[in-house]
């Protein structure tokens, strides 16, 4: 990969370096983020996005803020933490890896309660670091378990982005199909745009067209004709957060793009780490689903494209159903026809 | 309406004035075709669009290309119609209304071989505003069979923009949800933006929010989520070719919308003149489909927003089975599940 998502770089005062996402394809620019508010706002933003991704910069993210804390004695540092904690996962509410990452940190600071600050800072820094290790991990097992889901010659539909950009590298979707494409299977990937914000057509197609993976962008609104052509075989997509049942939240469009691969008889997949499984929830219900600015609708490219003062409903996810998800590939291995015993199971 | 969309001003010497649609909701500009060209070139570039609007455009594009053959005799003039005429309906393939409306021009062209030229072309132009005015009875016709589809709080999802800017005046779907709205009928409109070139939001919206109409947007990939959240009731669209069964030719992503709309037991309707209806084709696979640019998806909106050199598949149009449609609305009545025998005893 030409590009790191995010990395930690330097010792117990460096920073978290990231990528901005929001200024791709057009420009590769990095941002070094040194405080937690830093990060909280990057994840605001969306210039580091994708579940994956946001785990490993919240839990960057509370380095930077517990270690103002560091120099003082430890309750002062672990209330320090908590409170980082809590300000860092309430920088989006979807993606569940915001809040697993930062409870792993948590609790890890809680158990060193009877350390110093300045070595409990420095285990929490091996744990940051250790997340996004594990996590560059979880992704190629995936792609591991899933490659052989996709034969040679498929149409691959994706939607947004579940790629190298939306964790700390290789992807979840997109591990898949990278994994596939290095076992010599031809693919023709076709990229959803991704409306509102384009994740698909400014993060997909061009991690894609670096790895020198066949990829065809259409807007979201021609996924169905192109089904309806025979051009897609299988859609692989990300999630945000899986629930006990197999329930999946991810990017909006992803509902409809399942329910019309079912209408076509096309499998659909989701690709993603266990770290994206939120087993307290029974089923999708209670997922949260973020509602973001209208302004990403009526102005995102630059230049105002509907009328001073329209209404606009502008939901950020949407809740998949698991009875039209084929399969789940996790770390783990792949979860056929997911349901709660399967997942149990699966996790057993 | 506070704008016209298309009108001739002016005697034999006049000119087409149309709304500048690519320029809308930012600026109301309006253009004067002057020369056939510049009516192709309006219809090319969607200055003008929605398949009666362009049927309007072609008629007066007629004139304007014949009349420059008036001062020769008749045989000349004729052969200029027919090749003006061939001209125009290249300018775009999927709208019938095209077609419709060089063919009434040039039959009556032809029916007049024995007079003047000038006298010929007086006939023309006669006619050509009575296709404009015919067009507009329609609309208001489609709106008094369709109103009563739409029940008091439904809320009517529509895609691309099948309003007044796509017609003479008043709109095929947009009559529908305006008809009902005089009537007193409370709607809520949600419009699909329509990517790529975003119809629903600068157009739909815009003439909407002008008529008092209650109008929400959202991103085409929204519309599946908003049926699962219970807030669509009714589905109203356009049309741009209608084959002799009832397959539907409209904005790409209406298919998309209509199998979403079928999965949730939403009602689709489709709305449009005799004149969209090609009764030549037995089915919608003998509707060509129109593919555009790639730049319209990759740049449409002033600024690059995917990879230079991405592929791209950008068909303007798709075809939506007769049997995910409820009922065609046109101005002779409705057309319940339409089919082969339905739409002949419709016309018959």
């Amino acid at each position: 990969m030409a590009f790191t998502t995010i990395e930690w770089v330097g010792g117990l005062d460096g920073c978290a370096r990231m990528i901005d996402q929001t200024r791709l394809p057009g420009e590769e620019v990095y941002i070094e983020c040194r405080t937690a508010e830093e990060v909280f706002d990057a994840i605001r933003r969306l210039q580091v996005r994708g579940a994956p991704a946001i785990g490993i910069a919240a839990a960057m993210g509370l380095i930077l803020g517990a270690r103002e804390a560091a120099g003082g004695g430890t309750p002062a540092f672990l209330a320090r933490v908590r409170e980082v904690a809590a300000r860092l996962n309430a920088a989006r509410p979807t993606a569940v890896n915001l809040g697993w990452a930062l409870r792993r940190m948590t609790t890890l600071a809680e158990s060193l309660r009877d350390r110093s600050a300045t070595e409990a800072l420095a285990r929490l820094l091996t744990e940051a670091r250790a997340i996004r290790d594990e996590d560059a991990r979880m992704c190629r097992e995936i792609g591991r378990h899933g490659a052989a889901l996709l034969r040679d010659g498929d149409g691959v539909l994706t939607h947004c982005n579940a790629g190298a950009l939306a964790a700390a590298e290789y992807g979840t979707a997109l591990a898949v199909i990278r994994a596939a494409a290095e076992r010599g299977t031809r693919l023709k990937v076709y990229a959803d745009e991704t409306r509102p914000l384009l994740q698909g057509a400014r993060l997909t197609a061009w991690e894609l067209m670096q790895s020198g993976i066949d990829v065809t962008l259409i807007c979201d609104n021609m996924a169905g004709w192109l089904m309806r052509l025979g051009r897609v075989q299988r859609v692989v997509v990300g999630a945000d957060r899986i629930a006990a049942n197999g329930d999946t939240a991810n990017k909006i469009g992803t509902y409809s793009v399942a329910l019309l691969a079912r209408e076509h008889g096309i499998p659909f997949y989701v690709a993603a780490p266990s770290s994206t499984f939120d087993l307290s929830l029974s089923d999708g219900q209670g997922i949260p689903i973020e509602e973001r600015q209208p302004d990403e609708v009526t102005c995102a490219f630059g230049r105002r494209t509907a009328p001073e003062g329209v209404k606009v409903f502008n939901p950020a996810f949407d809740v998949t159903p698991a009875r039209l998800i084929a399969a789940i590939v996790t770390e783990r291995g792949v979860i056929e026809r997911p349901d709660a015993a399967a997942i149990r199971a699966h996790f057993a």
